[in-house]
This record gives C-alpha cells, sequence and structure tokens, in this order.
C-alpha cells in the first residue's frame, strides 16, 4: 500500500474512513480489494467503516428494501471475515444524520460542471448510459462521500485507483470551505492505494462484480464455489495436456496469486503449466480447495452470526452512535465557523 | 387570491408553508408580494414562515455572515410589520435539520435534466449569467424546497407567479416518492396565487429588488422614502404641467394604486393628471405621505423590538423547535416506508 499525498496536518492522528454501498452481500473481489486491507488496519488504526445506505439509495432509489436488507447483509459479510467491532467502528450512513446535513452545507461549494468533470461520476454515467437524466442525488454523491469523509475527520482513505477522483474532489471543498471561513476547519485526507491488483471476475472480464453476474460470494456454498471454479477462463489454446500453456490472461492463475495460501507452490505449477503437462483440471482443483479453506470458516461464522440479528443491530447502533460524536463536533465547527449558531 | 389547484387530500386540515430566504432586509415590494398575503392569513390559518438561510447559502455562500445577519433582520420585518409569532410559526431552516435530511433522500426522486428545465431556475441562471458552473446547491434548490414543504406537511403555498413551477416541481417528488412506496406518505400541494401585481422598482423597471438597488426598505429612513419617490420616473414627455399626462408605467401611480389608503382619491388624481394640471410634484407629496404613514410606524416598532435582539432569538427558537416537530414526524415516515429504521 502507498500514501499518494500528505495530509494537511501531518502531526494530527491519522484517522481512516472506508465503507461500502449496501446494495448486496460482498464477494471475493472485494474481500481481496477491502477487506483483507481493513483487516490489518484496524490492527493498527481503528478505522471507521460506513454501511452507506443513503449513498446506495442514490442510484438504487426503487431498491430501498434490497438496500435496507444489504445493510445486515453486508455487516455480516465484515463480521464473518474477521472486522471485529472492537477495533473497528461500523456504522450505518443514515443513522448520524449529520452527514446528510454538512453534505447540504458542502453542496454549495461544488459546480454542476465540476461534479461532471469527475472521472469516476464520469465512468460511472458511461456505464449506465445515463447523462442528464441522472439523479441529481447520484450525480451529487461526490458531496456526500466528501461529507462522510470530513464529517468523520477521516485522513487515511483507502481507495482503488478509480475512486482516487474522489479524493481529490473531497480535497478541493475542504480547501474551498476552509478558504472561505479562512480557518483550518475540515481536514484534507490521503489516498491510501491498494498495491494488490484487482481481481478478475470469473469469466476473466477485468472487476469481478454481482451486477456482472461473474462474482463468488463470501456466502457462497461449497457447491457454489466448485462450481465457479470449474467454469472459470484458463487458456483457450491449452487443447491437450501435454502442450503449454499460458500464464497471462488465465483466470484461475490470477485466483490462485490472490488466495493460494502457498505462493511457491503456485511458481511451480506455473513452471509446469508453462512447459506443458500440467491439465486445467489439476490447477481447479487446487484453486477450489484453497477456495474451500478461505470461504468455508467465513460462511460457518456468517450463519452462526446471521442467527441472531438483534446482536448486529446493536453493534451497527452502537457504533452509529459513536461515530455520530465524532459527526457531531464537525458540524458544530463548520456551523460555527459560518456564523450558523443563532443561540 | 385564487388557488390553482386542488391538494391530494381535501379533507387534510390546510397547513400553510411559505418564507424568504434571508439575503438582506426585506422591502416594500415584499410588503405588496407577501407579507400583506401573511398578514391576512395568519387570522385564519397558522402559517408557518421559514427563514430560508441555508438555502440563501446556496447562491450567498461566500456571503455568509451577511445571510446569518439577514435572519435577525427579516425577522424583524416580519414583527414590526405585524406578523405575530401567537398566529404564525416562524422558523430557521438550518434549526430544523430534518429538513436538510429529507432533502437528501428526495434528491434521488429528480434528474439533473429535469432541475434544469425548471422555468424559475431557468430564468435565475439565466439571470446570473450562469449555465454548468452553477453550484450544486443552487441548481438543486426546488429540492430542498419541496422537503421544507412537504416535511412541514405543507398543503396551500402563497407564491407569485413565477414561482409555480416549484410547487410543480414539489408535486411531481410527491407523486414520485408515494408511487415508489405505494402509499401516500407525502402530501401534494397547491399554491395560493396572489392577485395583486407585482410592485415595480423606483426606476421602472418591472421588479423591485435590492439586488438591483431600486427598492424602498421596511426600514427606510424618512429622507430616503422621500429621496426615493423623488427619484421615481413618471412619464418622460409630461413636460409641462398643464399638458396630458400618463398613468401607464407611470411608477408614481403604480405606487399610489399598491399604497394609498383611499383609491377613490387616486383614481380622482389619475383623471386630472390624464386630463393635465397636475404637477409631478403634487403627485409625489402624495405618494410621500402615504409611504411616511406605512413605513414610520414599521420602522419604528423595527427600532423597538431591535433593541432586544434575545428576544427576537428566543422566538424563533422557539418557532423552529414547534416546526422541527412536524419535520422529525414527516422524516420518520418516509424514513419508516423506505424501511430505512433499523431498530
Amino acid at each position: 500500500m502507498s500514501q499518494t499525498s500528505t495530509a494537511s496536518n501531518p502531526s494530527a492522528a491519522t484517522i481512516v474512513v472506508t465503507g461500502d454501498r449496501t446494495t448486496g452481500p460482498l464477494h471475493l473481489g472485494h474481500y481481496v480489494g477491502s477487506l483483507q486491507t481493513r483487516l490489518s488496519l484496524q490492527e493498527t488504526h481503528h478505522p471507521f467503516i460506513l454501511l452507506a445506505d443513503t449513498q446506495a439509495l442514490a442510484d438504487h432509489q426503487g431498491d430501498y428494501r434490497a438496500v435496507r436488507q444489504s445493510v445486515i447483509d453486508v455487516a455480516l459479510d465484515y463480521l464473518a471475515v474477521g472486522i471485529d467491532p472492537q477495533k473497528s467502528t461500523i456504522l450505518i450512513q443514515s443513522m448520524v444524520p449529520e452527514l446528510a446535513e454538512l453534505s447540504f452545507y458542502l453542496m454549495n461549494l461544488v459546480s454542476i460542471a465540476r461534479l461532471e468533470r469527475n472521472p469516476t461520476v464520469k465512468s460511472e454515467l458511461k456505464a449506465k448510459g445515463q447523462d442528464r437524466d441522472v439523479a441529481a442525488g447520484f450525480l451529487t454523491y461526490p458531496v456526500s462521500q466528501a461529507a462522510d469523509i470530513t464529517a468523520l475527520r477521516g485522513s487515511l482513505i483507502p481507495v482503488g485507483a478509480d475512486q482516487l477522483p474522489m479524493i481529490e474532489q473531497t480535497n478541493e471543498i475542504v480547501r474551498r470551505f476552509n478558504r472561505m471561513v479562512g480557518e483550518n476547519v475540515l481536514n484534507e485526507c490521503s489516498a491510501l492505494l491498494s498495491n494488490t491488483s484487482r481481481l478478475p471476475g470469473i469469466d476473466g472480464k477485468t472487476k469481478m462484480s454481482r451486477a456482472a453476474g461473474n462474482h463468488i460470494s463470501l456466502a457462497a456454498s461449497a457447491d457454489d464455489i466448485e462450481q465457479a471454479v470449474n467454469k472459470m477462463y484458463t487458456d483457450a489454446n491449452h487443447l491437450t495436456i501435454g502442450s503449454p500453456g499460458q500464464i497471462e490472461g488465465n483466470v484461475v492463475f490470477s485466483f490462485l496469486d490472490a488466495f493460494d495460501a502457498e505462493p511457491a507452490h503456485v511458481n511451480e505449477l506455473k513452471a509446469q503449466y508453462q512447459h506443458g503437462g500440467l491439465a486445467d483440471r489439476v490447477i481447479k482443483a487446487r484453486l477450489n480447495e484453497q477456495l474451500q479453506a478461505l470461504i468455508g470458516p467465513i460462511r460457518e461464522r456468517r450463519a452462526q452470526l446471521a442467527k441472531d440479528p438483534d446482536a448486529i443491530l446493536s453493534l451497527l447502533l452502537c457504533g452509529s452512535a459513536k461515530a455520530r460524536q465524532t459527526a457531531a463536533l464537525t458540524l458544530h465547527k463548520v456551523k460555527t465557523a459560518m456564523g450558523m449558531y443563532y443561540f
């Protein structure tokens, strides 16, 4: 992981803010892309992890029931992979109304044109085939994200490279606000860029996603896992066991790189595969074994935790109340700086 | 006044919601355009009157100090003209955070394209010479207005004709929300259109406004009033007292129509002026006398009230707390309908 820029106040304590839009249970792409990072960060920092339900509504307004259900699903995923509520503060976005309120004030500090130029938003709109008919709540979600980060005093934000423009936009808003009121009320933040390469979908597409249906869920059954592995693309030209096979673009090897507990063994397999004499079914069996070993315990913990939804909700209530204290303090500072307290 | 459309639920109690963006003290244009209506409405209804400070920030972000000061100024204007806090609930928008929160949810129900097509927003953007560089908070202010109206259960909204598109947009959002959740959680509202014609500026421009500098403030001194009346356009072709003068487009007569306590006398003056033989200085003296009689007592009450700003603030705190109960209940219904309560 590498930190891309320095925060405006390097002496301030590092506060990590991260989270997920609650649009469905998590999958292996999330595990590689963000959950592993959080597991390591919670040992040294005490990250805020945000279940972004209101943000999920921005492009899933009609699916509000699914968004609501996903809050529980994603929380179960977090806990099942080892996010520890003693070491991380998990909060529900809609339970911290100060985030919406701060967002409302920050909305005046960014133009429609600037939001439309945000590369992350731009590519998301392109993927949706939308432009001017996009919901106002979606085009402005970078402002909401800036509010989440700044309200919680986030100084270090773990992101993928595609999310870097969001950090830039947040810092632009922060500087604009601070310049306006003439004091450093809000903090700039730095991106913590993951070094791990992105996990492809089981179909070999660059990104694993639920929407594309090329994912392996963290709650996948043993059969689901085996079927997914069997479906994976290897090397289309590897027609006989004896012929040399290609590693590049071979989904099974991408997954072995990401998940095999013995990298040395993976290297041996790669050499053998490239030389010829290693069957696809052998590497798939190896991957299946590794994924069963990883997901099996997660699935079991998840099923165990799901039996007591009240306990999960209590955890989230507690985390939200804790986050709310920080957010309320930031909002208080923002409104004080603007003279918006009348008493 | 005429009611333009019927509310979705005609049996519900009529709730009037109105207000002003706090961008400066009020003037005679407000008196004719809205304050008189409110004085009459408070005798039969118990209107919510909103001091829209957060909305004022949408295009006065840098002037936040002035926006804050205007909250007090406008409240003084209200009380000085006779708005009675026992008969009207005066609230400060930023003191009812549920309004921002509701606005956040409604933002997903309207597209950027639709906001850009809103005729009121369109003409305001044109006046500002802005387009894509407009702040997100400004383009989306109709959503915030819809949140204010619906949160307070407003069913009858006094507006000028130029504000009708805002009511239409509010009802569109209401219908969309209700359709989405499958129940009538939010109320549609009707516009109460004022029959009074708009007061021109003292320079004869169609609209009196502080920005154009063609206004007479409700706190104007006796000298200010006299000077403003003297500056008023009459009939540029009325060169000698004896020659016939024109009434149409004659600012002094527009003001006499709006403010003279004796309309019959104004009609006599009009006849005389059109016939010839009535000097501009005579009609100006008449108008000056009428305006001094109207504004003098307002100015005095205002000065008296301004001596005790704490009393004003207490009134506003009280009104905001009262409005907050209604807004919180609406927000609760909205979040419940969307399943956004987790406990």
